[in-house]
């Protein structure tokens, strides 16, 4: 019957199936497939649904499937147990998977370490090709891909790598290291896992092969978890672009999924400190107040009327640069070197876009003003008053599309994630900064045309 | 020499070296190698490199080399050229080959179709191992990938997969329709793309078969293409969230170094949208004048001086909010039916961020005021104001999310991309009806309160 139900489906399709399942039920249906199944198919389960799993089991039969789950996804299980309990399951496993599992879950969230997985099968370079896949064929039930194999020296420095394709299609007789990718392209243990998935991506890899200090393999990064690393990453990014501080790398849950209080903390850190910065724009209207009251009694209009307009287009305007050069440096079409390049093609791109939106406000603002809508003091303070109103917008716009895309350049000069350079932050940075550039392009024109 | 410089990397390795040398020394280089090389290493030069050099070969070369090319990337090169030119390139090719592009090219950008490759090899189901294995062999030079191989009737219909690791460990006596995978995990060559690097993902595949609507196998999509979807289209998700209109699967060229023409124009349409939404905002301050000027004359307080303030903070609650949920949609973790839940949710978050803002706005108003910096009429005409502050910021911050959380849900249940909500799109729309909340609190308190 369980046969039926899961019949020959992939282990994640099955997970799948059981993740429908009331809990007791799912246990026992994982109670009666063989060892190496149930591992599989647990290793593709929730993390809550693994550890709800894995403590209500006993001991023993916690360690057994420990024993059987592959290495990087037994690792991360372990790392979300209560310590306590994994130590006592692992003293029930052989010294070697024990230590695996202890070297495995030593290194630091986010790095190449972290990702990276140890059952994988190595060739020593003198054999010949049959002897390789005779080797393959005996270790591969242990291991999680023998798709890609890589070859060591005796001190287990990488020297080179084989698929099994192209072993089926060498010569039998032929020596491993004469057949085999020399040199492969690997990456150290305490990379970025980021940086892992861009090198699986651009060459096209089934596993990256990972090196310590001394360049010997000590792990593999596989396809498959590359593709879950990018998700991850980005999904990062989207995040943080929305100013919510969030590591995809530490995020135990989804913070589509996590309480109301882990929401607030993830998000009033940002919230609070651009509140403050906001509070800024209240002092700078203040300080401007003699504007407005001169707005006001000469030509019966109220700037303040229009500041939202004004500052938000900025905003707006921000937040399309930011996200287009954050983007870039992602994806690494844009590096450091390119400030100059970027942010002055972004700030010609800011000021066509002003000088659009500065067109059509002053035509919306002299029809609105003609019509007496807006305080009506005569032809010539209509057009001035219009005028403002244009070049406001112009400067606005311009200003903001060159903020929006130097922050994010120059916080990675500085070593910071030029992702955590938000939407938010650059429209808080140009309302302020834009209420300046509002009351001097006021200030000026209305001085140099007399009133 | 050649040999020299290219060592033995493999092709994307090789391509990125080309691609620092001068066009004419890369061209040379190219001429040098054998034809299949060649094709290897052009599959993954850029775009515009590729275009380059195809145009600058003789009719007979550019056939030859588009014969060797992989599949998937020959079609979108095709696709890439001018008309005329790529009808006599393709005269010039075997009939088979050129079905093959004419096949691949005619399916939309962004679909299953557009993305997939058709040099994958398939197997009968009555075959024994040992016959598999030697049948992938002689295929294999033609094809992209054996690892994962696809069984199917006398009518093409997909009725299983096999790896060449699960081919290399069965009996070889074995019949291959009794070690496969029985029916296997497929999509619709319509689908989307990015569903399909969704099932890749999600099964850990190296390739996904596609078939048609008789359910015949029309292509494969491999495991590295799925990362560049990915890519792809996450990136397209973060332009979208910074209101850029983009979309990847359409994008020839990349966002980040397309010229300013064309900046303008992915910008424009949600600028200019958003100038008109925003001038909104400034009918609605201009329709409570009055209020303002009662704040003036009773409490001697410019409300005004705190519009940029409040209505920021909105916008920056109500992005984080987006943020949050884009995501959770783009993961699947966040589904149509998950609207009241994920709403309230937000809601409540914006609550309590609001109060946690709100009771420091309140502080802060009546230490400004009591010092004098703002108007200072008396206690409670101060404490009456920062009331105002402090419940305008809890309501705002409320709305924000609750409008943030629900706009991206309503989006995709209209069948629109949920990330076309963007940032700016919720912070315009807060910054008109926050304006409506804020003066709405200040009447009902200040004429609750009397004056
Ligand atoms: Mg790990
Ligand atoms: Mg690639
Ligand atoms: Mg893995
Ligand atoms: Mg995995
Ligand atoms: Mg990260
Ligand atoms: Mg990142
Ligand atoms: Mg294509
Ligand atoms: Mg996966
Ligand atoms: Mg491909
Ligand atoms: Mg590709
Ligand atoms: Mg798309
Ligand atoms: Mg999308
Ligand atoms: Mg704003």
């Amino acid at each position: 019957a369980v046969r039926e139900f899961l019949e020959d489906y992939p282990p994640a399709r099955q997970a799948e199936l059981i993740e429908d399942l009331h809990p007791a039920e799912a246990e026992a249906v994982l109670r009666l497939l063989e060892p190496k199944e149930r591992a599989a198919i647990v290793s593709y389960l929730d993390h809550d649904r693994q550890l709800e799993l894995i403590e209500s089991m006993s001991l023993e039969d916690a360690a057994a499937l420990l024993r059987d789950m592959p290495h990087d996804d037994r690792a991360d299980l372990v790392t979300r147990l209560d310590p306590d309990r994994s130590e006592m399951i692992l003293r029930r496993m052989a010294q070697a998977e024990r230590d695996d599992i202890r070297r495995l879950t030593q290194y630091e969230p986010g790095t190449a370490g972290s990702v990276m997985t140890t059952d994988y099968a190595t060739l020593p370079p003198f054999v010949t090709v049959r002897e390789a896949i005779d080797h393959l064929r005996r270790e591969a039930p242990d291991r999680e891909t023998i798709l890609t194999n890589f070859v060591v020296d005796h001190q287990r420095r990488l020297i080179g790598s084989i698929t099994l394709q192209a072993l089926i299609l060498a010569r039998p007789t032929a020596r491993v290291e004469d057949v085999m990718q020399p040199d492969p392209i690997r990456a150290r243990v305490d990379d970025d896992r980021e940086e892992v998935a861009r090198k699986i991506a651009q060459y096209d890899l089934l596993a990256l092969p990972i090196v310590d200090a001394e360049d010997r393999l000590v792990g593999i990064v596989t396809h498959d978890d590359a593709l879950d690393i990018l998700r991850e990453e980005q999904s990062e990014d989207l995040l943080r672009f929305g100013a919510v501080d969030y590591d995809a790398a530490e995020a135990d849950e989804d913070p589509g999924e996590e309480g109301i209080a882990a929401a607030v903390r993830r998000r009033i850190g940002w919230l609070l400190g651009l509140f403050m910065a906001a509070g800024i724009s209240a002092s700078i209207i203040y300080l401007f107040e003699w504007v407005n009251r001169f707005g006001r009694d000469t030509l019966a209009i109220d700037f303040q009327i229009f500041i939202p307009l004004l500052i938000g287009t900025g905003g707006n305007a921000g937040s399309q640069a930011v996200g287009t050069v954050i983007r870039g440096l992602a994806l690494g079409d844009i590096r450091e070197g390119d400030f100059f390049r970027v942010v002055s093609r972004e700030a010609l791109t800011g000021a066509l876009l002003g000088s659009i939106l500065g067109v059509i406000g002053f035509v919306a603002s002299l029809v609105l003003c003609s019509i007496g809508v807006l305080g009506d003091v005569g032809f010539l303070a209509d057009l001035r008053f219009s005028v403002v109103i244009a070049l406001a917008v112009l400067g606005i716009c311009t200003w903001a599309t060159t903020v929006g895309s130097a922050v994010p350049i120059i916080a990675r000069r500085l070593g910071i994630d030029p992702a955590v350079v938000s939407a938010p932050m650059i429209s808080t940075l140009v309302d302020t900064t834009g209420l300046v550039i509002f009351y001097c392009i006021a200030i000026v024109l209305l001085m140099m045309l007399g009133n």
